[in-house]
């Protein structure tokens, strides 16, 4: 990537998060619901600590930063930058404020433009940080958008972020399995495009024979498991995913609720009734896992989603620039993929060889493959040139905020 | 009171709320850090919601509330009103937004003022209702001082809410005994001023004869506490309150910290040098227990402290109104009460004959009557106008986010 | 009390306890349920331990414990007595098994008996710390019943520790209330007898006319509660006990449940039927002053409750010496006490001038001081002789394994 | 299987349940001292109701239990075995007691012998269902013991479950590793012997060339590692293992202290100095990972754990029958494996193509593949003939209490 290329993926990029946050009050950027989320204002500031702490600082000698105790503030959770504030506080931290935090965006992007439009030695190293930057901008912009709708779900008042619009009318999309051969392939990343470490290296991988659904399962398949008391069937369920669905109670997926016999959900664009053909969206890998079983298949693995997708475009209405920006309405479509992240039977493990870079960066991905499953697609709420099939996105299996469902595999013979 | 008497009052009190909260961003007055405490815009609306549930819509029969759903949201825990938003939620309702609310408050001032313009035959039941939401709003004022300290002490950049200033030398005050008879004495209040349902009735007492210090415990004693292993030695403490100390780490009062060889805490006027002849604030009852068993005395009961002060003028720095608004400055001197609270030996418990009122507002005091402490004196966050001898407020004995301190008694041979 | 009375006592007291677990097996010994519950077999040697701490060690220079290492086992909360094992792993200890603790209160009873057979200076005060540690073990007798009445409640089995004999037939005792004048009145123990430290000094207590139940509540008017919806209704609640009900999920006394329309309970006799006229019990403070409220009265205070009953002999069916020992088989009568604990809206806080002991013995009544609530009366797991009406036990107010109940009583006028 | 062998291996393996049982006294086998470990007299019927449940019932039309009520209590997690007695609340079972439950042993052995010794149609299943029964006895055996020490270790008195005996003198083995080409494989179970269902199905496997260390990390080892301040150095863990090892405040193996500058740990022989060149034992998966990364390698996936030692025979002192039960003295040696679990890098996932059985039985394993991790090995705690290559046990990662320990791997080039 070169300069000026880099300068104006992060020029877009920042765009994008100014486009975001605009519709936001000051005391909506202030919302925090729980740990694993984050205020829209900590998005803000943390996306430009990370130029300012893996760019402008070692590259540029006179760097100042507008406050040093940002530093402390915005440090998500990498140890070799330096202590960092408690991550279930983040929502205590009013100051500083929204013009605060605006200002401190623009210094940043004011010097990081600075850096870029000057020639020097480690120009490459600089861009490929700098788009490194951009795709971490673009994931906290997918969760400012999911940390949003959780921290507005609990205001009884069901705000609206963003007006409604007529959905599509759908019709009911049959389910289909493509069947593949697998044998002896390779996955991961290789060449030139970006990825995160944790893509490669690319490698081989044995894989049986197998079929994979065509599309994403349904709300309506989803309402089927319900009714035929999918929930309360222990058969179905992995033993730790019971006891967490008898803790929690969870009958459906989150921000679901009945009214007159008809399946409302919250979003972002306020309560919308249930869309029949859309994909399902906020369910756990426990239930996405006890679906599959109810279904008679399984979950494919990240390996047997990858080889199944990777020669198709990714489809859906993933979050374009601009007015476009499509987030919450998923719909269906036969050999699609991307509207949706869908849990896989994975694991989040290095592949074999990973080796994380040295320093700071390489608490990026390598320090949370334990315990986590790895998700492949994509949602409406993930910028599109975000994406690729190689990419893996992880959550624990307990998690449903984010925007999962889940896609049907099966073995042959 | 009569019907202009009980519009100044409220005007007055309107008034006070809107200079403490005026310094305040948006996003500070979100701030929840704890289910006790609550946020500054939820204390503005749930004061404005008082008056209208009581007030406006029994009294004015066409009354329509800007938002019926305001009495779910700032109702704070009155069955007989209706159901309420869950307490530890309320820093997670962004909107309605600061306009909002503060047009809220407009609407029902306007609508207040109109109904107290016009006489009645229900008038002077209108004014004590007028006089008894002030109170309640004036409680709510102390309360926001305090959740605001709060929310803003886990801001590691330890924010200003009021610019400081020097505070003035003073030097040791020796530590006084006054000696009361006791006897059978009456406690309580009786006659025409304002008080709460729980201050009543007044009713007989006996007193053993008794000591009572002419001040409260300073900065000064408490270190020295500290210094002598206070905190550690079991023989001092009531047995769950020494478990208590020991599950939080307790070590010094709250919002302390040793820098240098000098103890400093954080106030809303930033950090600051602990004053040592300053009454020590921020400590529990179960410290503060500890401490007058480790110095060889008790603390008072109620009934101890009122008959020892009530002849005594409020004293100390109390909250004044206008610019004048001195808070977080405790200081000492002989015979005085009134700038820290002061934890009692007793129950918060009815006074005999004690009946709560019918109706919602029943639940105002009578339903906190178990396992918390009754506390006397007042502070400087306190509005002078609150109180009297005959103000009971009360707290769980753990708690030490108001501004709690002790003073001294013991027995007579 | 001279020598040979202690001896006497300390001998009678000690076979009721060997008695009282004759039927267990080891098993059964080792059961600990919960934190406040302890098992039998550390009931034996703790209350074995009391006397070797208190008295041998002391008192006889050259006595050697059985095992260095008991002191730090069966220390139950004397801090001043050295370190202890954790309160809540008393189930944990297996070793010394039931034949050691057997072995090690023989040894004690040996040593006391020599120590009590040979004139000594000292032998008023050995005599007096005799009578202390038989009645510590007097209180550990109820307490042992009670937690194995908790502890075995956990076997599906329903085990039975003592045969059922037919309950004696009762009918409805229809409620009547007396009236005290009150005044200016005296409570609290004086004279000779035995008492704990927290029943005096005797003082001055002044009481405004009241009225006072002739008997506790039963079972009856408890079941007319539940059917009246009694469990859900805020406006009879306390705060904060409402909030322990929801969580806790009760709807009936400890113990209880429903089967075929009839309401059965768990006992040490098995399970039983609800005896409709005998006494309430099982059920926690605030539950009782819900039932209060419910009822148009309220819980008596201690005082009350002492000076309306230390002239009537102390009734119902006590736990007696030998083969007659009768418990859990609570049953009601005009004018009694004694059959069951009664919650009393006091606090438990010392008398005015109360000064515990000097030394390890001061932590007996002293350090609980805070949060709980005054019972009076006794119950049928309570000996005879450990009751008077001065007597004060205490709990904290959401407890219920003991066996709790409550009286009415209300103001005059 | 013949008849006559699975009678042979029944008795066998009931024998040494005995055997291992036979010096805890009745108060020793109460003990639970968490939700994962288990009382031993649970234990004892727990594995005898299995072969009640699975083999007994279905096949003996007219057998009846001893008691009914002994499937609710004695199934684990069974649901299509019906509703079970709660998991945390096995240790407040005192009854039925040891004699009882002995009684139930001998009456269900009795019974599978009659059973054993007929000629029936179905004599290969039953045959095949007893091995099952025996093998998930042995489980239960390894359980036994390190629920026992677990239990035990809460003692102060550190109770001896077998008489020390001096350990071998040893010396530092010198850590080499062997190389393997990896390539195309294949793992899992196939043919005649015993397995798990979750061995197989066999299937191809790719592996990247590695290098495996031909014996496990041995205490010394993990002392350097403790030494050169491995538990608090961020950069080598997992960010969940450092939360956990920060909460539960690990600086060293479960049952370690150290004593006048020597480590000792609590074994069933007593307190032992730390042998240093014993394989580490009690460490959780997270503090194996850190160990390994800090060492500059890494855990072996399990596929290239049983590659490397499928040829290998399984070495150590693995529990034998009888007296000569050698347990908890772990010893090195170069190529050896068997002498303790060891952690590896994969989730306990589904082998491809795996299908659980139908029924109960179908629960044994599939039911808990989430969030667990393989070990590989055995232990001295182990029978030796429950050990083959393909077994695969698993735990939490911040599970301890096992004979969990480690063996490096690293990659090639």
């Amino acid at each position: 990537m070169s300069r000026s290329e880099a300068l104006d993926l992060f020029t877009r990029t920042r765009a994008r998060t100014d486009a975001l946050t605009a519709p936001l009050s000051p005391e909506d950027t202030m919302l925090q619901s729980m740990e694993d989320a984050s205020p829209a204002k900590w998005h803000l500031a943390h996306t430009t600590w990370f130029f300012e702490e893996f760019i402008l600082k070692p590259r540029l000698p006179d760097y100042a930063s507008p406050d040093d105790r940002f530093a402390f503030l915005f440090n998500s959770y990498y140890t070799q930058a330096g202590p960092r504030h408690a991550r279930d506080r983040r929502g205590l931290v009013s100051r500083p404020g929204g013009a605060a935090v605006r200002a401190y965006r623009s210094f940043v992007e004011d010097s990081l433009a600075g850096l870029l439009a000057r020639p020097r030695d480690d120009a490459d190293e600089i861009a490929a940080l700098v788009e490194l930057g951009c795709h971490h901008e673009m994931q906290h912009q997918e969760l400012l958008v999911t940390d949003l709708l959780h921290g507005l779900s609990f205001n009884p008042l069901l705000p609206v972020y963003r007006e409604p619009e007529p959905l599509p009318v759908t019709s009911e999309v049959p389910l289909a399995y493509r069947r593949l051969e697998g044998g002896l392939v390779e996955i991961g990343h290789a060449g030139d495009g970006f990825a995160y470490d944790c893509e490669g290296p690319r490698h081989k991988v044995y894989l049986a024979p197998y079929e994979i659904a065509e599309r994403p399962v349904t709300n309506r398949e989803w309402i089927a498991f319900m009714e035929d008391g999918g929930y309360d069937d222990a058969r179905h369920w992995l033993m730790e995913g019971l006891a967490v669905a008898k803790r929690e109670e969870w009958s459906h997926p989150l921000y679901w609720w009945q009214q007159d016999d008809e399946w409302w959900t919250y979003t972002l664009r306020g309560p919308q009734p249930v869309a029949l053909d859309a994909p399902v969206v906020h369910v756990s890998y426990y239930e996405a896992d006890a679906f599959a079983r109810w279904a008679g298949a399984r979950l494919p693995t990240e390996a047997e989603h990858e080889v199944a997708f990777r020669d198709t475009p990714i489809g859906g209405n993933l979050m374009g620039d601009g007015d476009d920006i499509g987030m919450l309405r998923p719909m269906p479509g036969a050999g699609i993929w991307g509207d949706v992240w869908e849990w896989t039977a994975s694991d989040f493990a290095p592949y074999p060889g990973f080796r994380p870079p040295e320093g700071a960066l390489g608490e990026y991905n390598g320090k949370f493959m334990v315990n986590q499953r790895v998700l492949r697609g994509g949602s409406c709420a993930t910028p599109a040139e975000q994406l690729r099939s190689t990419y893996r996105t992880f959550f624990y299996p307990h998690q449903r905020w984010q925007m999962m469902g889940l896609r049907l595999a099966r073995d042959v013979g």
